[in-house]
């Protein structure tokens, strides 16, 4: 790792980081997050008595959707031609869980596509259930893997770092 | 509370409530969210040695553009016209904390797009620390305070219901 | 009606029209659209072969997001802050029939948005079944209904000509 | 052709196909469609008492400009990067002829492009007319030729029955 | 005139100033800038060698569009519902002039509206004519007059500095 | 030079030119523009009574983004996939200069990306100062270095007259 963040010049200031020569391959990030919902809720959509088809549906497709913009979103992203990109939701006791693939054949990878579309799925998800749930939290948004580029083959061992941190406050 | 999403109508279907009928009133949202980074980055730009104005204002930037997008981000969303947007980083021991507070005056309220602006301003964050830790986790995004609407003046008590639930996984 | 665009200023050049001194009321408009596509796909869409909770929402949704975009599309469309959307697709023998209905408050009307949002839904049904048919044809897209400008209340009579034309091939 | 939505995985949830392993070649696509409106305005289109210069340039531009965005209309749409745009705007006794030309070089095709300007070209003369006319019926949207894929050159035999068609109303 | 830009807060911020409070007026602004270019593309411009229609057009088209999305482009600005908005490009000797207005009703004004429509419309003509004349310049982009807000009617004095100034190269 | 611009076909209509055929190779494009502004406010920025930190940030983030996203503000413009993009802003007595350079590996230059940055970034100047001077002055936009086109290496000899250009009023 790096002990100084590339998105900074020398003189301290931002830059969109110069890929021009760094290898084209194929790239891909895999992504999660949840969304803490009251079990209430949670066991509706599980039972049907709150219909998933088009809740679900919506929140993928809003992930997509964010995953092709990550450059508009997120200002020091360079624009990216994405092959593919996947989500998948599964409904848990008291959480969403949010999981994105996502896959290019570019100079940089697509860490920041996968964790975007993740993002912007969960908050589809908080938005079409806030009116019952008012106190909902988004939360553990991490990289699950990464392939492609020049450091090699990331993936998340376990997860534990997140289990062991004190909560927030 | 109620028990059905109004994003959806009686088919099931989604669709964008009609808020035609609803007041025009002045509405605020306050939202929060955590980005867990590792110590030494904190400490970095706590001692300034990570320069951190720039860092800090793009990620500011960042969210308060995405507050002003979120109709395109979230699917469902009015897109309304916002007055006022600010948002506030502060840097602890482990973690960067991102505030939003966002207004407008309108017939629906801005809770979502207090969401995204933490959202986008947390991602630009992660991006552009990224380099020098990738086990960094986002998380704890939730509404504070909510005021304007039909529902009253909403205070998230003590975030303590954060603290209570155990850790994803 | 007019008997020359109000786009074009008194030079032949487009300009978007002022609507400053126009009332802001209530308005809405609803329009129609047609996919026409082969009757196998039809059927199977129908009978649950081909799985159509996903591939309706989609839709919907892409109408629903494209209508509150419209302005960005239609280059002298005044950008408007829709109060409310909702897009309905019916599945019949040999096509996909979408209806549109988009309300505001705003000085000027919705009919481009209604329409817009049919286009948009259209296309993102035709994308998703065209690996199954390439002959496809969108058609028949029309404004059905039309309320709350200075022009009054405006229903089409008869869309008959949607039923009884043969489908396309 | 394929008998199930390749827009759809295993679980008949949508989702961005993977073209990472598709050739990466020249493609293009041609796409039309039809604006049908009263005699008297196409005649005085045609006599130039409607001055046509902005008219038609406005409606064109908007198609190029949305091709280029069209992964962001079409949610399942990859991005890609268009190397040509052409549209071509007839004005016949009672209707608008609109016809596209996009090329890329990419993986996949840009079918829905062509598509997509059509539409955004047809509705941005809709906007511009329907102050003359409220009765105009967008019609025939259909892909003319595509080449440049793994599915070969394909062409679409007569589309007659766009000029035997009586213009509506 | 203040002495700090009310775009940073107390902490020396960027943020979103608040309208809320401020009064919803009718507000125009009025824009200029000037392309200088050399005189034989001027002149074949003017005498018809080169067609200006189209040229003409989508300089107007980009402006009026960039207009309506100035609130994406530059970072704090508020999202505003455009009433209304024309550019006028005359040709001179050396020099393309484009003078935009734009209205709107709202409780802020439109100067960075008019600016931002008078740069796109700019850099659209640069963009057409660059591969005749590589040394264009783009300049004088200023506000000519503003109205309705709480700092009364401005008009700028003498914009004759404009016309004085010989054509760069 | 040529003596007909290549954005219009042989019917005078605009398009968007094919650059199918043309090399994929590393290009760069350097321009720059001015901001002038009262020598009190450049001298407030200089000696830091208005803090520099975040208005620099936030005009150095604008013209990053915008040149991302060149091929929506100027219609004919073909989207690419940019590589890298610096901005460096420096205060003189009178006047903010704003340099850009961008770079992509593509069939086409990127001479507007980074005119498109600098107007960005210097509209994003204007507006966070236009409270303290209404008299300031965009101006000398220009192309200062351009290189990896057929058309070979080019730089802007001795940009002089900016230096020697008085301060607009």
């Amino acid at each position: 790792m790096d002990n100084y963040p590339n998105h900074l010049n020398e003189r301290g200031e931002v830059h969109m980081v110069d890929v021009g020569s760094k290898a084209i391959t194929e790239r891909m990030a895999r992504a999660q997050g949840v969304l803490l919902a009251s079990p209430s809720i949670c066991q509706a959509v599980q039972e049907g008595r709150i219909p998933k088809g088009d809740v679900l549906a919506v929140s993928r497709v809003a992930g997509i959707m964010a995953a092709k913009r990550t450059g508009e979103w997120i200002p020091l992203c360079h624009p990216l031609p994405l092959t593919a990109t996947e989500i998948v939701i599964t409904v848990q006791t008291d959480r969403f869980v949010v999981e994105s693939t996502v896959r290019t054949t570019a100079p940089t990878g697509v860490e920041m596509e996968a964790l975007t579309a993740v993002s912007a799925s969960l908050l589809t998800l908080y938005d079409m259930l806030k009116a019952m749930d008012r106190t909902m939290v988004i939360t553990d948004i991490l990289l699950l893997e990464k392939d492609g580029g020049r450091s090699g083959h990331f993936i998340r061992e376990g997860v534990s770092h997140v289990e062991n941190r004190s909560p927030d406050q």
